[in-house]
């Protein structure tokens, strides 16, 4: 069993926090607003909003060293809803990976709203975690802890493909912005 | 009714060829090999690979004007199966309209493998077309051939967005390739 960090307490890190414990993994779940509380888990998830991830790096970059942490971002600009804020040719991940070089960051989760993470299913399907990375063994962790708690996991490849999975959550989030799919549904994943 | 010319009789373009039959629309079909018949439909569907468009475009764009242009393609890199071949913060279909301004260019089908697409179906979910442009005439015009044919249609926004949706292609080839998918699997939208 593991034991998992989750940074950050909306609806996004309740959720994943909830599967993992559906799994049989123990949970630490500290909230954004609780700086001074030490990591303990060897699986860091940050489910916090991209513009919050600076500040944790900064407060806890240190902590961070040696674990696997796990950037669930969508990086939009969230006035405009029609852009994102990294540069075209990289990704939130890819610059948190750059600022934690002594962390395995994973990309994972970003593809999948809150409430088909909580449902366990996107319409008749199960809900598939798309994990992207450069450390396949980090993969394959994440991957067994969401899979015990019953979502489907695919290795979506290195880290370098994050830049897809964001335009993915990008697309599926205007999506649901402009009522086209609701925030229960979305993409799903047929194997 | 509507009258579509598909340029190109591969898995793809024979796909898109039954459902708009299957709608009750006329469907003139052009191989690659022909250049030189007309083209008559008042939507065409570039049903080729990136790299044959730009010889279409030089054979064809006077006959292109006024049209609606719908350019399928995923422009992969097909050596390295790990990027794209248009710049990162651009697209095909946007390339393609600044080739063809007197066009109505739109982007769709490139996140839809043939298969989903000649069975209506990806898994237990109907196969969704995602279609971004900046007409919303031209837009709802393709949706509805389509629709008549069975699947689900989604106005994905405007043309700018054709962007998300090669990364959704993108990602779902490699997807494919790597077997983490079926090539009659993949993404499908739970509305």
């Amino acid at each position: 069993m593991a034991h998992l960090s989750i940074l950050g307490t909306g609806n996004m890190g309740q959720a994943i926090a909830a599967v993992a414990a559906k799994g049989g993994h123990s949970v630490q779940q500290i909230g954004e607003s609780d700086p001074g509380t030490p990591v303990t888990g060897d699986v860091v998830i940050l489910a916090v909003p991209y513009p919050a991830v600076s500040a944790i790096i900064a407060q806890r970059g240190e902590q961070l060293a040696g674990k696997i942490v796990v950037d669930i971002t969508n990086p939009l600009n969230f006035e405009t809803f029609d852009s994102l804020v990294v540069p075209a040719d990289s990704s939130a991940a890819a610059e948190i990976a750059t600022a934690l070089p002594q962390s395995r960051v994973l990309k994972a989760f970003n593809t999948t709203f809150a409430g088909t993470l909580a449902a366990g299913t996107v319409g008749p399907l199960t809900t598939t975690v798309l994990i992207a990375g450069d450390d396949a063994d980090a993969k394959a962790t994440l991957a067994d802890i969401f899979t015990s708690g019953g979502l489907n996991a695919i290795d979506a490849g290195a880290l370098k493909r994050a830049r897809e999975l964001e335009a993915v959550g990008f697309l599926q989030l205007t999506l649901a912005a402009n009522e086209k799919v609701s925030w229960t549904g979305g993409f799903g994943l047929v194997a």
